[in-house]
């Protein structure tokens, strides 16, 4: 099976100028099959002030009311994409924008209230790889904003890592798949305050002994559930790092 | 040679609720190979004026700086798109969402400032037809934004009949395309009060002699123009008509 590299980044990478164009040039560099998936909060939080709509997060989830909703759209789906899919056609690579309503690839549903009433936030019911896999044969490079829709006309705001994490699963079927997600420090670290900490190798076995000895623990938990999640749908491996780390040489592999 | 249309609405139709849903459903029933071209200006303006930035337009174009160059990327490549994208999937149709920088299908370059500075408005250099008949002979169904790319990093803002031209005469090397542009009048009439008027059909000889007669004038000259020049590269025919009548049973035909 060929290889193939999905890497998520947040939309503060995407934000700034000279991260963002350190990013798709190292994106540009990775070799072989790849997608990109990429977050945009920040930007739709300024775009919604500037509109005079305040950003209302709950769980570190955004309320997705109607207004949002055509914030999100516009922003995720338009701004932040075109921009990312521009800047890689500069540097050669053949990318193409995509929601997961394109091509249908991410249907999924208006999420259930709860305690919460999250608006048009979406879960996924399905990912499609088939046309992916299609697109990628022919040299093209996915990037993917972190909306989908519903099947009955509606877009659905959804979580960045999800989508990531959905995109790689379904191409698992036809590639050997790395899952990077990109976040703020170099890697699982053992102190939380050095970054030269970095935890090089997670798998199930020590992960466990990990999680017992605390020194995995908070939110670092269900980042390597949801990474196991991914491994046991048929992901080789997920790579936990910082977006100046493409290439994976530092960062914490998490394997079966 | 199979069939293809492509098919032009204006930003208005998609505006209204029910002209939008009317128009989704009177495309999705069109058979065979199809593309949809948007424009979006209204809605441009709209949220434009939302964020405090006032819309300079000369000779019917809209002056495109930096601020409004990232509204137009937002509001024609993510919200009209995406919602006409999320609209069609709905309908069953596998609409695949694109700007011009999406697989490079159209590059362009700023275009150069003469009397008027426009900014970041592109004009076309060309339109690569390959990824879409490939997606096309997939079942997708394009769906285009009014933006283009420079290759060097800027998307641009491009006219929508420019567009859905440059679209029809790239793919009328793989297909019979007709090219359907939609305005706010059924086709071209020959009493401009008078919308049982309509011209039915055009051929270069009788086009001539409206001409000559000023039956046609004015603002109609310049479209049947571009309607030729369409044909000149390719495409088989050019049909002026309005939304309501996408299947072309109404409309004026414009053939060599």
């Amino acid at each position: 099976m060929e290889k193939l590299s999905v890497i998520k980044v947040g939309g503060a990478i995407l934000e700034n100028k000279d991260s963002l164009c350190r990013l798709l040039d190292d994106f540009a560099a990775l070799p072989g099959n790849k997608v990109l998936v990429h977050g945009g909060g920040r930007a739709a939080t300024r775009i919604a002030s500037g509109l005079g709509i305040e950003s209302q997060m709950v769980n570190g989830r955004r309320v997705t009311d109607e207004k949002m909703l055509d914030i999100v759209t516009m922003v995720y789906g338009g701004l932040v994409n075109k921009q990312t899919v521009a800047g890689l056609q500069a540097r050669g690579v053949n990318a193409l924008g995509l929601t997961g309503a394109d091509m249908n690839v991410i249907q999924g549903y208006k999420r259930p209230v709860k305690d919460v009433d999250y608006g048009w936030v979406g879960d996924v019911d399905c990912a499609d790889g088939s046309m992916l896999k299609t697109l990628i044969a022919k040299g093209i490079v996915p990037v993917m904003a972190p909306l989908i829709h519903d099947g009955m006309g509606h877009m659905l705001n959804t979580n960045a890592d999800t989508i990531a994490s959905q995109v790689a699963c379904a191409l698992s079927a036809y590639y050997d798949v790395t899952l990077t997600y990109c976040f703020e420090k170099p890697g699982v670290l053992r102190d939380a305050d050095d970054d030269n900490s970095v935890i090089r190798h997670i798998t199930r076995e020590n992960f466990q002994r990990l999680v017992q000895e605390e020194v995995i623990s908070g939110g670092m938990i269900p980042k390597l559930e949801n990474a196991y999640d991914a491994i046991n749908k048929g992901v080789t491996c997920v790579m936990i790092t910082r977006a100046d780390n493409l290439d994976g040489s530092r960062g914490t592999l998490i394997s079966g």
